[in-house]
């Protein structure tokens, strides 16, 4: 296999990985932080405290990278192995790190407790390692075999995290002279699904050549990545925007949002932009409407509360619905909804009024309603918006995507776009 | 290398992984389970959607383990090509299988959409397989070579979750006849500091000889596993049953739930046994404890609903709180909380009214009342119970913190326990 030049690896070391303890958010971070400056990372290797592992996972590294990433095992326990590895793996003799040994001499006297031979240990490195930040407390070190630069880092996130950063990340693009600048945008998709989407995104790919596309489904969303590579960053930008503007051309509103946004944001967003305010009237999503709204700093400017609305009492109580509408058609209908809409808007005095009532499941479904079935109501001035759907999944998925759809009639009626067809 | 009995591997796929986007919690996931179970994942490598990566990854994966678990790659898009990968890496041919392009036709029925070409690929597998889950919606498939058994999943976390433990586990379990008895206990503790936590388990651990113990900490909760191997499981579960009695014993009411239970589960059963019922005040926490209440099946017969009281305004209009009250002490003060929970409990004519109130943050803290501070109040028949707390982290996290007090304090007064001590 040939050595792709701007290709690296990622290895995480630990038992606590391997026996599921420990997620490894690690490899995610170091991953993440390559991929936006443009490298990629073409495998991680999780592997336990076991010798024969880890060299071998190694060794396969520097067969294919220009960059390998190295975490766990540079502690002082049993388990920490990773010098030592590395010096018989490397062909290596450990070789006392006089600064090393200086930075934990330091680091025992400030703290009290003696230095020990497991203490020590972490001194003894691979000849021709370099320390990574000499200064600080937190240990790291870096070598080169082969023209591959390897890289070892602690297994403590946070303390991982600060030598990425500060050092590895810097060191690695300072390898490229002429890196190519990559830029990824993120759109997301609410209310098509996974076929549909394939099917419009063929039309774009003909037509958008070298273009990297991705698809994520993360429900209830789908997320589109765009990602370009180019020789400067107006060049990929320009080709950026004009991929964005053919995508939603193609979908239109069912695009919700872009790059870090999220549903909640957008609607806070265009709510306060439109200078309206909302309260909401819960049933089968308990508060999750509420509890997302919230989630926005700044919410209170445009969201000042409503009434969660569990029991058919506090419906008839609290919102004024009719217990005639209840008898004849059930809390789960289009006149209920209706009347949940149109009454949390007047009794909260909000220029918008949001209300979503249905079966959550996993009890509860009828023939005629069954599980997952969802009204959603959105009051306005002037009418109030009324849609049925059908969401698939467990309780859960059935809330989510209840608050989603429900979020998702505000956005469209702000921007004028037609609501999501029901059932 | 050896191929060791009782271990396997874990291979995950996607670019979404390997660039960072998205972090893989189904190899935790998985590892985790096997684990418990007494097997052993000695790596687990993550690839991009790349045909050598991930057929190299197959081919090594077979060469040392008697177990492989693959996911990802099984969808209808462009990107999905494990199906092809399998067949080509291990030379067998692509059949069409009738059982999975029945399976998809019924889904495609039932949705209402179209049978596409994109989704007919999924029903082409290497030769050999065998579905998984025939009878539900969920698409994966094993087969066996040289006397390993490979499992391909999903990547989306819920289903390959579902298949795992359905199907994949008790497979592979099936295949050992004298696997040494594993039982692993879950206790779940809030409201403790680790460094404490550390202080209590010194004493348990000097006590329990060969027990494993592990803590994780998962905010806002600390969980606590006790893991023990023995020949029988008459004589497991005895010394997990001892060693668990010990630790409720130091800890006390700190630990509110064991194994799969969560807090908002804790509360609904304590609120059915105990008849009762109970309704929301919420401000900051704006709709998350009726949310999480409303995640309980079955939760429709204590929880009535409530009043989501964001801005000042509602609070007077819908629980009947002072102007004076609010003027004299604020928003975010005892005398508030406690008119909140008095209010709920009245107007919603239950038997408990649990009221928060509290500064989320980034904005709206002050000297006084800085971001993190949350006063909850609970209403019963006899009297209001309220208390100040401070907590740690951003917007999310505070409401999280604040619904978990809040949550707490209907299972200690349910169970007789007194109030975590505020400030």
């Amino acid at each position: 296999m040939k050595r792709y030049k701007m290709y690296g690896e990622i290895i995480t070391t630990g038992n606590e990985l391997t026996s599921g303890k420990t997620l490894d958010i690690n490899s995610w971070y170091a991953a993440g932080r390559l991929t936006a400056s443009g490298l990629r990372v073409t495998r991680i290797t999780c592997v336990g405290d076991d010798y024969d592992m880890i060299s071998e996972a190694l060794t396969k590294a520097l067969k294919t990278s220009r960059f390998v990433i190295v975490t766990g095992g540079l502690g002082s326990t049993d388990d920490d192995m990773t010098n030592e590895i590395v010096a018989r793996s490397l062909n290596r003799p450990l070789c006392l790190d006089q600064q090393m040994f200086d930075k934990i001499k330091h680091h025992v006297k400030a703290r009290g407790i003696e230095m020990t031979s497991p203490l020590e240990k972490m001194a003894w490195m691979p000849e021709g390692s370099r320390t990574l930040n000499p200064e600080g407390t937190i240990c790291g070190f870096s070598l080169v075999e082969k023209d591959v630069k390897l890289y070892f880092l602690p297994g403590i996130p946070d303390q991982m995290r600060y030598l990425m950063d500060k050092y590895v990340l810097p060191e690695i693009l300072s390898l490229y002279k002429t890196l190519p600048v990559i830029r990824q945008r993120i759109l997301k998709l609410y209310g098509l699904t996974e076929p549909h989407i394939a099917e419009i995104f063929k039309k774009v790919r003909e037509k958008s050549g070298d273009v990297m596309f991705g698809f994520y489904p993360q429900f209830p969303e789908n997320h589109i990545t765009i990602s370009l590579r180019d020789k400067d960053e107006p060049s990929v930008l320009k080709r950026l925007d004009e991929i964005e503007r053919e995508i939603r051309r193609l979908l239109g509103a069912y695009v919700f949002a872009a790059g870090n946004q999220n549903m909640e944001g957008m609607v806070g967003k265009l709510l306060s932009e439109n200078k309206l305010s909302i309260s909401v009237a819960e049933s089968c999503t308990g508060g999750l409407i509420g509890h997302r709204l919230t989630n926005v700093p700044g919410s209170s400017r445009y969201f000042h509360g409503g009434m969660l609305v569990y029991s058919n009492r506090l419906k008839v109580a609290l919102l004024g619905v009719q217990p005639g509408t209840l008898e004849r058609h059930g809390a789960v209908s289009d006149e209920t909804v209706r009347e949940m809409a149109r009454g949390v808007r007047e009794q909260n005095r909000t220029d918008l009024g949001l209300a979503v009532t249905g079966i959550a499941g996993p009890d509860g479904g009828t023939k005629e309603k069954p599980v997952g079935t969802v009204h959603v109501g959105l009051g306005t001035k002037d009418e109030v918006f009324t849609g049925k759907y059908r969401f698939w999944g467990n309780r859960e998925q059935v809330k989510m995507n209840a608050s989603m759809m429900a979020l998702d009639y505000v956005r469209r009626y702000l921007n004028g776009d037609p609501f999501l067809p029901g059932i």
